[in-house]
């Protein structure tokens, strides 16, 4: 009769429990955001309920993924994450910690963890993370930079959009979206038309930095298939190098065999 | 003498025919779009009848291609697309119905079924969608967290733009595709300075989504190009080993032919 | 002594009298960009001088050219280009042809037929043009059917915007480029809210589209480079294969001569 | 004993004091923010003594890196840049020379001279840079040619955005990167519907442009990768190649010395 832990194990690691969770999940999804109508939670009060039932059924799948699993549990991130999001529907979310409430909803993301092929895409796009700091950190200091020179020279001119640091960081942050950017810099340019050249090639080296970025992000996705392709053709290049050495080593040991046999045939007739 | 229907299958499937539809299409399209006008329509009562001219030539042409191609023809997903866009135009479009006159342009879409280069490019764009579906469902979550975060926190705030969840799903979509986003998250962040760090991160996160799932369908569209270019070099090793092999196959031929003459001269002498 | 007309080939195709034309077309390009101001052309009235003498020194240069090339001038298209740009600056713009003044500008697109790298960079450019016609037609079918179901749908509700069918192409179009799409259809939305679902579908259709168009083109320009870097190692390949095939060769004759020496020698003996 | 410039020279390139510096670089970016709220600097006017220490010791390292490095300092840029981001802020920024205060912020960019991978980002982006010319090049054409043509054809329908040359160009730059260019035409196409056509064509060809412009910007950077893995496959044929042939060579020396033998054999027994 096997442990009871393992049986656990197996009843937790089951498809169809897993299945059963991710249903869950989507259910409290669901709930999370009719929540958010105060209308629709008078008129279906069952509602507050079964966000509740939910939240215990997650309570309890934790508790036993812990008692199954033991440390491996705590070793593994994503099963971290669950506990922490589950946990902090337990707080209490009143006074201080209300904060908190806000956080429930990303009870939603258990999908990631609960779905394999989301886990995956998740972890592909964090491992391109790396490739963009440098680039990243360009960018950080070209913003810097020009938030910090567009507040000393603008911050009288237009104290809307260049009054402090943090309003021309922003500023400049919103010049480098594109997002309406000829209206952010209109004060200033109606008043030194000289401002232009400052903000053109502020857009274009942003954009370009920018450009960079997706191209570090791009090359990297691409550089993984080629090496896979690039490793199938060096496979087969030795494959056929070891067809080939076979069949000379083969055609050697034919050479020796003839030389053997006139030696033989030397020495017979000797 | 053959068969009635071999015949008509014969007329439908001929180039001919199928140029003909082609430029009923067109003439039916650009038909379509000046009944747009009800001027127009006044002043040259006649593009009506054109109209239904060109409807009664796709209701006979697919009558025919039923009656050539038989049960193969509900078997292609093109036929029966043109099956159901003609149907539409049959159906009195009056009371209840009357939504379905706005579906009448759909027929425009028969160019795709109707030139074989636009089906390929559509099945090409189709094929490209299944290794879109995780990125696309983390985008979608994101959204989903976001929009019921900012419901939670900005209603109160903006009802405008974040009163309540479908309003804020919108908001969010806005933000994401860059829209006028300084402007949609101004109220929020006159008032709570903090908001500029949410919104930040929503953008720079969703971006770097969006440009992951770009970079996915580029990626397979590569895949595609490289597996072939791949192809070619393997077949080019393998053609090399196959002629190396050969020709080391022809030298052992000789060799062989030398031991017989050497065991013959060996023997001969003897 | 050298026909009269190669002494005139040569002179025009000599680079010092290409850079001297260079030359001449980035002035007039300059004074054709200051003529745009009444104030400057009447405070520095030479400058309508200089710019009739560039136009002299280009219809001496294209003479020059058409008597040293004959026929093969009217074969070049960049040539016949430099023709019609130059022959526009001729034709007097009064009255009804005052439109062609505006054209006289295209003058400064001679420094693409005179510069070598600036037509390899336009030839470029339109080779990519083919591969772009199918997803560019799909393109112009959706916004096409768009742009007729959203003035049948919406012309009431928003004539401003979706009027009639060139209001509403146009409005579709800039909905698709992303500048102020949610402005565009608020009306709408404000009166109809499932509007939503039509234009999100569209944007996400539209969108999806135009990267399929931007990743053809980018596939089209890698095509190139891979086809050149795999030609590179087909041909290593071919020639490790020739070097194996010819070292087998050598080896082949070294026991052919053996095998002629054997029989020699069983002869010679003998 | 070593010689007192090499003790200097072992010291500033010491990693130890490379991180300091890199520290020091740090708090005066910092210092450099916050200066540009007057009010801050008055509550703690120890920031300006902070600063002016940071300077200081930028002065102080300079000194000893010229000493240690003699003339291979001035032969490095990254050396020059950061000796003139030094010297600009020993410069008295009174007067006429008040504009120079603005560039201190430059010395934010040491960073960039300072941390290694830093270095080469910029290197690396600064490589791509030659690639980008010539279609640069068509894109400033592009604009003014169609900046003197909209000058030409609408400055008097708009005087605003379209007045005189340099107005047209920056409106055309700011269509060019999509952000509100239906509001800037609109005044135009109100009066002149036949606009449209002019914009939109201008709209497609520039973002055709643009995107060419960013795909030769990747393309280059795939390259260089491409190249890495095709030179990786031609080592691996010529490693076969190599291996084969001193296979082959082996069996030629054991056929030479079956040859050998013969010979010895025949005179052997002769």
């Amino acid at each position: 009769m096997p442990h009871p832990r393992a049986r656990v194990r197996a009843f937790v690691d089951a498809p169809t429990f897993q299945w059963f969770i991710i249903g869950v999940i989507i259910v409290n999804s669901l709930v999370l955001g009719l929540e958010t109508s105060p209308r629709l939670m008078d008129a279906f009060p069952w509602l507050s309920t079964l966000g509740w039932v939910t939240v215990a059924i997650f309570v309890v799948e934790i508790t036993l993924r812990i008692y199954a699993h033991g440390r491996k549990f705590f070793r593994d991130p994503w099963s971290l994450f669950d506990l922490v999001v589950v946990a902090v529907a337990l707080i209490p979310a009143s006074g201080v910690l209300s904060v908190l409430r806000v956080l429930r909803v990303l009870r939603v993301l258990r999908l990631l963890s609960a779905v394999r092929s989301m886990r995956r895409v998740v972890a592909a796009l964090a491992a391109t993370i790396p490739g963009m700091t440098s680039i990243g950190a360009l960018l950080v200091m070209l913003i810097y930079v020009a938030g910090v020179m567009a507040t000393q020279m603008f911050s009288a001119t237009d104290p809307e959009n260049f009054g402090d640091l943090p309003t021309s960081l922003l500023s400049m942050f919103q010049v480098m979206t594109g997002d309406d950017w000829a209206k952010v810099i209109q004060p200033v340019t109606d008043q030194h038309p000289a401002a232009w050249s400052f903000f053109i090639l502020y857009i274009l080296v942003s954009t370009y930095i920018v450009l960079n970025l997706f191209i570090a992000v791009a090359v990297e996705a691409l550089e993984k298939q080629h090496e896979e392709g690039d490793e199938e053709i060096k496979h087969e290049v030795e494959q056929a190098e070891s067809d080939v050495l076979a069949a000379i080593e083969s055609l050697r040991s034919e050479v020796a065999a003839l030389r053997t046999e006139m030696s033989d045939g030397d020495r017979g007739p000797g």
